[in-house]
């Protein structure tokens, strides 16, 4: 970071919030679903998850234009019972779908101590604990899954990439603690990830991805010619499966070879599939003694002694309220070639740039 | 395998079950409740899971007799709701308050569509898949989450052994192909196979365990200097916390530094805390349907093309029905110092001994 030309940009939320609203207008989305799309994705680069944020806004413009994602969704209930339900999301953006699905497991949850919410017919809807955490301020805790929107993953020992990185979020409420926030992929690396490696002209680590050898592969550039690595080999390929039979194939939406890559295609829906639970608290003992638990637990595990050279026991979710308290304070950093996409795009919809 | 003297003994299932009841009931557990746990542990050897079956009998046998399980429990819901509740196991045998809790939730999946049902004050149940497949036969989805009964992993960058291995088991109900039976620890090895290694004289692999430097550690006999490794380094750890808190902490159940250590402890009750979740498929869509789109998933997946000298694909559960076949056919193996200890223990209850 000594290159100042490097030192991202910061905006702030409410213009960067105005800024996405202004672009989902410009392409028929409502004023009111555009500005609840805005808030949703520039909390997830509050929370620091910069690849599912704003970054994605071009994507998902050029997706709407082509067709592949419907403006005016009738996001509805396809089916009920007491303890589930399951969303048609009628191929609206996934965080409209993903929001209402959230809404009714916390409602539903009420009553019925749980709620596990399928949702077909959706799509990207940014970061996965954008959903886990919704149930928190609810006092329950919440489960989210999903099939991810290309297929990076083979079943383990096989070269044709049938499965995505499946991530699985769950957010848990804590008392003077942080809450305990698991937002993870099911590989080793997110695609994500080996996208910022390339751009940065770095190499990868071992055991990020092999090639079709399933020989090492380190040159980010040359990520097509191989694939990514489950965690712990066919555990990580396991829960990858389970999931996406869970958040797709249980739900009726896109599984393994079904899956679209969005990133590829701009006209054809995706079928995305996601899950979420809320559970609630109360249902199973009182939420202030549970949280004085989790309290417990937290300081438990902070306070284990470290290995050599381990500065500090971290928790689940940290890093995400670390950088949500720096983005209220200073603003969402931008770096060049993301706001000069951004502008570029502003300037293709004929709306106010950035800023 | 060439040395004949370590060809395991084959004994009949009805032998196996009849020995086990004979043991339970010596130490005062009613023939009925003895029939069934002793169903229960010989389905984990027919499914291959030896380290959970008949070879954890002298262990069980031990802690009854030192009163750290109660023998007449009084098995009942503590609360309840449309789509949960929580089972009391009054310190009852893991595989009594296990085979409650998990025809509760198939009951209550009937109608919710959906039942979590948590567990607290439970013991040891043997292999998590035992009861993720016990609603398959209910065309409904299984789910199961414990707290493991021995801390043998840091939290990421500590040394304090704080969580365990803390399991996840979820079956799927397929058409034609078996049932998708994901059965995994969140560690790289299971601490039994640690212990299988220390028997045999080998060596473990670099990636199963690390000693209090952070360095490899590859003989298992010095396994107490050292501790087991996540998958996926910090995700692991991350999902060893969240299986944790859902079923140990929201059940009321012991997490943490309150987890008993059942194999050096014979004297106090483990509080075991478990979760099972019913998913009742025809709630989402029709069953044929969805077993139909299973089968094709893992037609799809098996005919990956593979990397080289991998001979085929395998799927999640696959090794159990295998190892089903043959037991079924040809009888349970026991090996000649697990036969010694369970006649060994013929003496100590003065029960007629196996065979």
């Amino acid at each position: 970071m000594a290159d100042t030309a490097s030192v991202p940009l910061r905006v702030s939320i409410p213009q960067l919030e105005a800024f996405i609203e202004r672009a989902f207008e410009a392409v028929g989305i409502s004023k009111s679903e555009a500005g609840i799309i805005a808030e949703l994705m520039v909390r997830a680069d509050v929370q620091g998850s910069e690849g599912h944020g704003v970054f994605r806004l071009p994507q998902y413009i050029r997706r709407i234009k082509g067709g592949a994602v419907n403006v005016k969704p009738n996001i509805r209930l396809a089916r009920e019972a007491a303890g589930m339900a399951l969303v048609d999301g009628d191929n609206g953006m996934g965080h409209l779908v993903m929001r209402f699905a959230t809404h009714k497991a916390i409602e539903k949850a009420r009553e019925s101590g749980i709620a596990w919410v399928g949702v077909r017919k959706s799509n990207h809807a940014g970061p996965a604990s954008l959903y886990a955490t919704m149930p928190l301020e609810h006092d329950m805790i919440g489960l989210y899954l999903a099939v991810g929107n290309a297929n990076h993953l083979p079943p383990w020992g096989g070269i044709d990439m049938l499965l995505s990185t499946n991530p699985i979020a769950v957010a848990i409420p804590a008392d003077d603690e942080l809450p305990v926030v698991l937002d993870m992929a099911t590989t080793v690396a997110a695609y994500g990830k080996v996208k910022t490696k390339a751009q940065r002209g770095e190499m990868m680590p071992e055991g990020w991805m092999v090639d079709r050898e399933g020989k090492p592969l380190l040159d980010p550039k040359r990520a097509s010619e191989g694939f990514l690595l489950p965690i712990g080999g066919y555990k990580g390929y396991g829960l990858a499966l389970i999931i996406g039979l869970l958040a797709g194939t249980l739900n009726g939406a896109a599984m393994g070879k079904d899956v679209v890559d969005f990133n590829a295609d701009d006209t054809t829906p995706t079928n995305t599939g996601h899950v979420i639970v809320a559970i609630n608290v109360e249902a199973f003992q009182p939420i202030a003694q549970f949280k004085q638990s989790v309290d417990t637990l937290v300081r438990d595990l902070r306070n284990s002694r470290t290995l050599p050279g381990v500065e500090r026991i971290h928790l689940p979710g940290e890093g995400s309220y670390a950088a949500r308290a720096d983005r209220l304070e200073n603003g969402i950093p931008l770096s060049a070639p993301l706001l000069a996409s951004l502008n570029q795009l502003a300037g293709e919809l004929k709306i106010a740039v950035l800023g």
